[in-house]
């Protein structure tokens, strides 16, 4: 619970609604002015944070030291922008905050596709989420063309619809590794590939690695989201320890065997001394 | 297509997100500031139309006289409280921003349930759509109870949540009339109750009256959106003419034997000399 003189940030392991705050708090220098608390997701939510929300359980949630309880991880990355205002990361000219928000518009959608489509079990359904994952690229590239042609960004440098994507870029490392879909290297996708790549290369976006994210979310690959256990298995991949750096890396096919704790070195015995 | 220096506003008839539009600018005294023209849905989209946006079809649109164009009804909102600072409608405090975002965020789920409501042919679905639409004002009540429990709005006055919301309240007479479904009259709906009728009463949100939506929507109650034909009819009842005012109100059993062109008083013949 750390230094109540400061906002907090309640939010589930690795979560990339989380990391977008984080991005854009790095973004403004100010990587300590809000502290970060993870939340078991594999228990019920302990008692102090449910009466701070009024009950709610959604995460990431911002608690603010006078009691203010901020839900939404696009309406706590607008308060954090506008509380700490000393470089503003969202645009300031009317227009360009329009372009912003209609690029920003399309994450849901963006999101809700990629893990739809790792999390999906049936191979037969497997190129109906290729092809809905390439319109999704497809809108991007197309929005980013018609704004911003020539550029890399979707302005002149790394702003907040590049905080927001950002951790999802990197969250569909797992798309790569376990279903074999990366965006492909066509010119059809030239556009949303040179943003995509300047965002995985920003230096205020390294909160999470390839690894990491392959590594855990090997049980999302399985069908099972938000620390649910597979069937037969006794650890979530998902968990801190052990320390996923020590664990192997997990079987790519998510369509074959399921591998066991044992197999994905989440077994406490497997692990080295200092766990 | 009028005056080309000012911003254009492209939108489907009694559209309740160009109506939100309409609000913001008439809440900041500025009713003037930007054009307002109707698109005729029965149609393809004009030439001229597409051109500027470059293909998309959604609506509402704004047109800017240097080129841009803006799409999402909340994105156009928050760019015209931008465009035009003063007075500014949305809140200034970074606190109550937030809480206002929040409050907007609940806005597509509950304007996609009571259009889903009206727009369902199931009687055996209705009572479904009645436990849905009481749970999403229970959720607005609550959120009120929350960030404002003796208040009458969100915060002290008439505000941007107020415009999201209140072409809604509006179209929900719909559901007043062909389903017979209001807000209890009982304290657990008490707060957003004074709520959505103090949006209901506000002078600059009089865009529309409840004959016209009434009227305009009974296609919508047989299941037919955007100007979609009934079966055996000719005419939509979302058209311009004959006007509504001049039309009888149309049967509210609206899972029984459909009303006609006539029935409907939309065969110009059937209207007054002056049409």
């Amino acid at each position: 619970m750390t230094d109540t003189t400061r906002p907090l940030v309640c939010h589930i392991p690795v979560c990339p609604f989380s990391q977008r705050l984080e991005i854009l708090l790095a973004l403004k220098g100010l990587p300590e002015a809000v502290d970060f608390h993870v939340v078991d997701i594999t228990r019920p939510r302990p008692d102090w944070l449910l009466k701070r929300t009024g009950g709610t359980t959604a995460m990431p949630v911002l608690l603010l030291p006078d009691g203010g309880v901020i839900k939404e991880s696009l309406v706590i990355l607008r308060y954090l922008d506008e509380a700490f205002p000393e470089p503003p990361i969202a645009r300031r000219d009317p227009y360009e905050r329009a372009v912003e928000r209609m690029l920003i518009a399309h994450e849901g959608s963006f999101t809700g596709c990629g893990y739809r489509f790792v999390m999906n079990r049936d191979p037969a359904a497997r190129a109906g989420f290729v092809e809905r994952m390439l319109g999704e690229y497809a809108r991007l590239d197309a929005f980013l063309r018609r704004h911003n042609p020539d550029g890399t960004f979707l302005f002149d440098s790394f702003g907040l619809a590049e905080a927001v994507f950002t951790p999802m870029f990197m969250r569909f490392w797992f798309l790569d590794y376990y279903e074999g879909f990366d965006l492909p290297e066509t010119e059809e996708y030239a556009r949303v590939r040179r943003w995509r790549d300047a965002c995985l290369a920003e230096p205020c976006a390294r909160q999470v690695s390839r690894e990491e994210i392959v590594k855990l979310y090997y049980d999302y690959a399985l069908g099972c989201g938000n620390g649910a256990l597979p069937e037969g298995r006794t650890v979530s991949s998902i968990a801190f320890k052990p320390h996923w750096a020590e664990r192997p890396w997990p079987p790519r096919d998510k369509y074959g065997r399921a591998a066991t704790d044992h197999e994905l070195g989440l077994l406490v015995e497997d692990a080295g001394p200092d766990q």
